[in-house]
């Protein structure tokens, strides 16, 4: 279960109602034409989970792997490694899960020696079917590993991509496992499509109670029963000059992934130049409690007011570790944090930080799991997939896309072709 | 080498060329009257290199150690941190550092997994000496491990601290090691004293080539030879209306732990209340190229224009990994990444973001490492901290001082004596 907190001292007048109703209406109209796909991945994506399921079982190479590596880079990597994050403690015994996303010599080579090839399974995940970053890396693989891709190592590499992509045509060429992603599913929200969903499955997660939980908060938003998030996006919609980043502070290392999931989700997603011609957007940053009370609070507190803070506090860790009785001579309060667990102290100290923030003006919000389960984590990230269509709603842009970022692509390309050697 | 280079699109005017010469002025201030203590630790810290090594020479379960565990907390450990990240690659036989930081009952319980104690060396670093959560984590190790501190883990635990502080004491008690962190000198700005110096020096890392770079940006900017770095500073504290984001954008995993130190230092020491009773400073961001290409680029180039972005590239990486000539049939462009090394791909795509944010006419500049050497990693760290006191003098703040953070760590002090049980 989780639980939704807010405190931004904020009731929506009039006209910000009509801006409510008015973007839930713009959502509710891209779930039934079908402009924008992720709202059905949780029921859709469960035939994946059977499938895979049920080709794992019947194919030795999978069964003989202990590690899933998925080539990927930006939504076909970092929703993966959120779940992956939040989830891991609770899988001891699943496959090891290495992502190879930066075309970065040094990381490559590093993580190339991390790797038993015969007991590896290779996801090359690319919704394009052509990004020039994971093709690179793909073939370093290929080359690296020696992959016979037509003969023994045929069961050894899956696609993932669009339909009739160039990678869906080179994958059925030489006839590899493909999965598919849906064509009105955006890159950054299709985490429950084939993207998150084949890799984790492989890798032994239980993705069913995933998709379950999210599932549920499409059910629930879409029934009117989850008002709160349309109310939160309009208070960062209206507010966006006065507050114009959002601040997610997740108590846990668990939320390190999750914390740059959100960030490309935001930032790409909220950062466009909206119908007027106007550069908008809100910007996203990712901190983890409490070693950032130690880097961030003091610009929290005293710093310009210009961000929101959202807490995401997990009731119950699942873990007793406790601080023994030591005794500390000599350290003042060396002894009050005697006979806590830990889980107690990252709380106490989440809940005076939220105190103190709220109390300095800053408007906050917290996301309280009970604790980190497959279904509060599914739940999760259709309540931030389903903020981010709201405020994009609002701010009257085009969510879905990226223009920004296409003539960049182009440049790379351009540059790769005039430098060939 | 590092070069130094800037697109900002400003030259001061005269107001503004006072303001930089107060701001230097201020700064000399502060190096000759000892109000900050950091621009001698290049200098000073050679003394520290030497004893530690003389020291791990002598003792018998250092040398029979492989792993350094720093337990510390924002400024105690994220500075070690961001430079074994830079250098990590380059040492394969030193030894492995592990970093205790978060009281995260999840994490401490997969680090302790990660330990051999008879092979580890525990690092204990609070400048005040009663960091809390340092504390509960320092309690949970001697408890876990069993270390008897006045016995046979005698020289296994060594303290690092300011001189007379309650951790020195406790330390002087059991007779343990201790290294003391000059009293001049804010947490965040110790990375190059004994607080960083001792694990990485013990771990095996060239510390004295690091300060050697540290020591050379000091002696050139004190005699005049880096005036780019207060003109940057000026840009920042002039525009902070304007462009209220800094976004440090490091192409390379390397930079990973970097960017945390980088905003730590940028945070604590910027967002403040100022002379006049207002709430300022600048927020640090910090990514990852190329994968952040894939998530926040749209924001920086469509987004509000908020941000100055600055970037940091290796020219060699001095890893020739190369992207192999594997044919991809159907796949558009996938014969032109062929025979490019890695490092020639990541540096392209660094060059067409740099050109693309550039011509959105926003305000770069580049770091440019001509490799990553010791002592280009120590002249960047003396770089940053220049910069962070030269704009925190410009914004007529306390750059040294958190008080922002003192009455939540009370708050928590509070909540943790209410709640005993």
């Amino acid at each position: 279960m989780i639980t939704y907190e807010a405190k931004l001292g904020w009731t929506p007048n009039d006209e910000e109602n009509s801006l409510i109703a008015e973007a839930i209406g713009k959502v509710v109209e891209e779930r039934e034409t079908g402009k924008a796909g992720y709202f059905n991945l949780p029921d859709d994506s469960r035939m994946i989970v059977t499938e895979v399921n049920a080709y794992a079982a019947s194919c030795e190479t999978i069964k003989k792997s202990d590690t899933v590596a998925v080539i990927g880079v930006g939504g076909s990597s970092l929703g993966t490694q959120a779940i992956e994050g939040m989830l891991r403690h609770k899988y001891p015994h699943a496959k090891r899960m290495l992502f190879f996303e930066n075309p970065d010599p040094i990381e490559l080579s590093q993580k190339f020696s991390q790797i038993n090839r015969k007991k590896t399974i290779f996801l090359v995940v690319s919704k394009s079917g052509m990004t020039v970053e994971t093709m690179a890396i793909f073939k370093a693989v290929i080359g690296h590993f020696s992959l016979d891709l037509k003969g023994k190592d045929h069961d050894r590499v899956i696609a993932i991509t669009d339909d009739g992509s160039p990678l869906c045509r080179f994958a059925d060429h030489y006839g590899l496992k493909t999965y598919t992603i849906p064509k009105n599913v955006g890159v950054r929200f299709s985490v429950l499509s084939a993207s998150g969903i084949v890799p984790l499955t492989l890798a032994g997660y239980d993705t069913c109670s995933l998709l379950e939980g999210g599932s549920k908060m499409v059910k629930r938003f879409f029934g009117g029963e989850e008002e709160h998030v349309a109310i939160k996006a309009a208070f960062l919609a209206v507010h966006k000059e006065q507050y114009p980043i959002n601040l997610l502070f997740g108590y846990g290392n668990a939320f390190a992934a999750f914390n740059r999931w959100y960030k490309q989700l935001w930032a790409e997603s909220l950062g466009k130049i909206d119908r007027c011609g106007n550069r908008t957007g809100l910007t996203p940053m990712g901190q983890i409690g409490t070693v950032d009370q130690h880097s961030i609070l003091q610009l929290i507190l005293q710093g310009p007011g210009d961000k929101t803070v959202t807490f995401m506090k997990i009731e119950d860790f699942e873990n007793g570790l406790k601080i023994p009785k030591v005794p500390l001579e000599m350290i003042p309060h060396g002894e009050i944090v005697n006979n806590y667990t830990f889980n107690e102290l990252i709380n106490i100290e989440c809940d005076a930080v939220r105190e103190a923030v709220s109390e300095a003006g800053i408007p906050t919000d917290t996301i309280l799991f009970d604790r980190l389960s497959e279904a509060n984590v599914g739940e999760t990230i259709l309540y931030f997939e389903l903020l981010t269509s709201l405020i994009g709603a609002m701010l009257r842009i085009h969510t879905y896309e990226q223009p920004g970022d296409e003539p960049v692509e182009r440049h790379i390309i351009e540059k790769l072709q005039q430098g060939k050697h």
